[in-house]
């Protein structure tokens, strides 16, 4: 059914030439905007901020700006467990993180009447970077010459590649298919795993499902996490799975912290019986002071900002428009999270 | 003119299932190798190695066996400065290596009556994939990374991305192309320089040449070093060209060190107006125990062993056969050096 109008609310720090983007790509839209309302972003598309202290009448201001928002740009950040009744004409919000479910879980939006829709691809670019700067890392054996260097020492001798490699992809979304794109271009080979398997593979070369990991496991030099929190996948990769991975594997997980056992994966650091992980998210985030992964050898640790580059609001925007255009047209939005599946 | 037979003298270390492949492909071969009279490798695909006393006795045979060779895979080790007098039946000599224009040089061999070919494009896979491990480790501030964890320090802020970057590719050969490639893939456009630019310019976007290379230092985020040590390339990138690249620009050297301006590049790093230097080159090798290039911030060092990886001896001899054929048949040969280029 197609919407008349869209009352829409910018809900989170957006710089000004990409509001003006929104409210200029159709005369049908009316946006929101007021950034002294806002949480202040601490780096570019940061869409979590420092909140603020509002007075009396700021707050009256963000209240009735919510009252008659249609569409949500980003969640409240004031009362979000609020949504529904402070916005009673919102249909639809648009998140600025691929994975949402947590977020609606811990704002008591399961199964809400509204539509929510991730920004599930947006990322994909930067963290597939972020994978093979991992990987090669390791692939190529620079801890090594980065120790030599440090000891003044030149050491001549073979070194490994990364071509001829097979990697293992848990979770053949956006940012796993990307990942996969960018290792088949080194000649890396990969089998990818979801749910429900498609019967086009590319661009892995084998499909599989989550439950016949195990069969794929001793043959994956490297491990890429990159499917979404969910119950079926929280704790996926345990002490089994990555004991039948095969010596000197890579684990990369840029997925979410709890789906690897990390107690066992520091293990297998430790013993060097992993060749190195590559890690953007931690199970506690920021990681906890006593954790191993601080100090266990082989370790990349990013503190889950991968993706957040300065390309990143932009490409936002670009979905939510295309997403404004099919609001207004009735049309199916891109993205729409599935409260069924959790992602 | 077609060969009639090949005696092939084996004359650096080889693995015994290829020296057998090389037995195998064709009846007209005739193989001699015998890796006792030969320097012990010191890594797979060594093509040096720890050099032998020889005996007396030892010293006779290796003399007869070069004797009686057409062909050579690799230079003579002992005294390659007499290649013409005691090999006077050979025709052609396949090196290991893809520059083979010092060594040339060095064992008088310039102009000699005989086909040189060089190991070219064996090494492009390898030496890409370093280039881009260095290149994503400074993009995706991997330094940073390191340090933090060393520091025990979860720093959230906002990271910076590969794709959009523009590459200015000095030598255009299948190392600088394989290169292009893969940058390619991560969304870096590219200009390659070339003393004699095809007009097909794939994977570059922009063809120029080696005069005009002033007018694109400006642009390029990335300066890749990936041709020959010819008069014409030595020194080619001074202080003038490197003061002349953006701030934070990235400095990759695989081709030969003598080419850019050490002093000049170690300036610019310490002073971080370049971001980063990544090196499988040095002027001098192994490095100056006094060169900075050791100690300032932001270089990857390696010693030139970039392309030595486990399977470039089975790529060589893949070449190897292929030229073998090619002899046999009186049929030009892949990549015959040219001595008045130089490479």
């Amino acid at each position: 059914m197609p919407n008349h109008t869209a009352d829409v609310l910018v809900a989170s720090y957006l710089e000004q030439d990409l509001v003006e983007r929104i409210a200029r790509c159709d005369p049908r839209v009316r946006v929101s905007y007021a950034p002294e309302l806002l949480p202040r972003p601490r780096w570019h598309s940061d869409h979590v901020g420092v909140p603020r202290e509002l007075t009396a009448g700021e707050h009256d201001r963000w209240t009735s700006m919510l009252q008659t928002a249609e569409v949500m740009f980003d969640f409240d950040w004031r009362r979000p467990e609020r949504t529904l009744e402070q916005s009673p004409s919102l249909k639809w919000i648009q998140a600025t993180s691929a994975g949402a479910g947590q977020l609606i879980e811990r704002f008591g939006l399961s199964y809400a009447p509204l539509t929510v829709t991730t920004a599930a691809g947006v990322h994909a670019g930067p963290l597939a970077e972020f994978a093979l700067a991992g990987i090669l890392h390791f692939a190529r054996g620079l801890p090594r010459l980065i120790d030599d260097r440090q000891n003044r020492t030149w050491r001549k001798q073979h070194t490994t590649e990364l071509a001829g490699s097979h990697a293992l992809v848990v979770g053949a979304g956006k940012i796993g298919k990307r990942t996969a794109e960018l290792l088949r271009h080194f000649s890396v080979t990969s089998t990818g795993v979801a749910r429900n398997p498609r019967s086009e593979s590319a661009p892995f070369d084998i499909m599989t499902t989550t439950e016949r990991i195990p069969e794929y496991l001793p043959t994956a030099d490297i491990l890429v996490i990159s499917c979404a929190l969910t119950d079926a996948t929280r704790g996926l990769i345990g002490r089994r799975e990555l004991d039948a991975l095969p010596y000197g594997a890579l684990v990369v997980n840029i997925g979410r912290g709890s789906i690897i056992d990390e107690e066992a994966l520091a293990e297998g650091l430790a013993s060097a019986r992993l060749g190195g992980a590559v890690l953007d998210v931690t199970s506690t985030e920021p990681l906890e002071d006593d954790s191993p992964l601080w100090t266990v050898e082989n370790v990349i640790l990013s503190p889950h900002s991968a993706a957040n580059v300065p390309s990143e609001n932009g490409k936002i925007v670009d979905l939510f428009i295309e997403n404004l255009e099919r609001h207004l047209s009735g049309d199916a939005l891109i993205n729409e999270f599935d409260f069924d599946a959790g992602y």
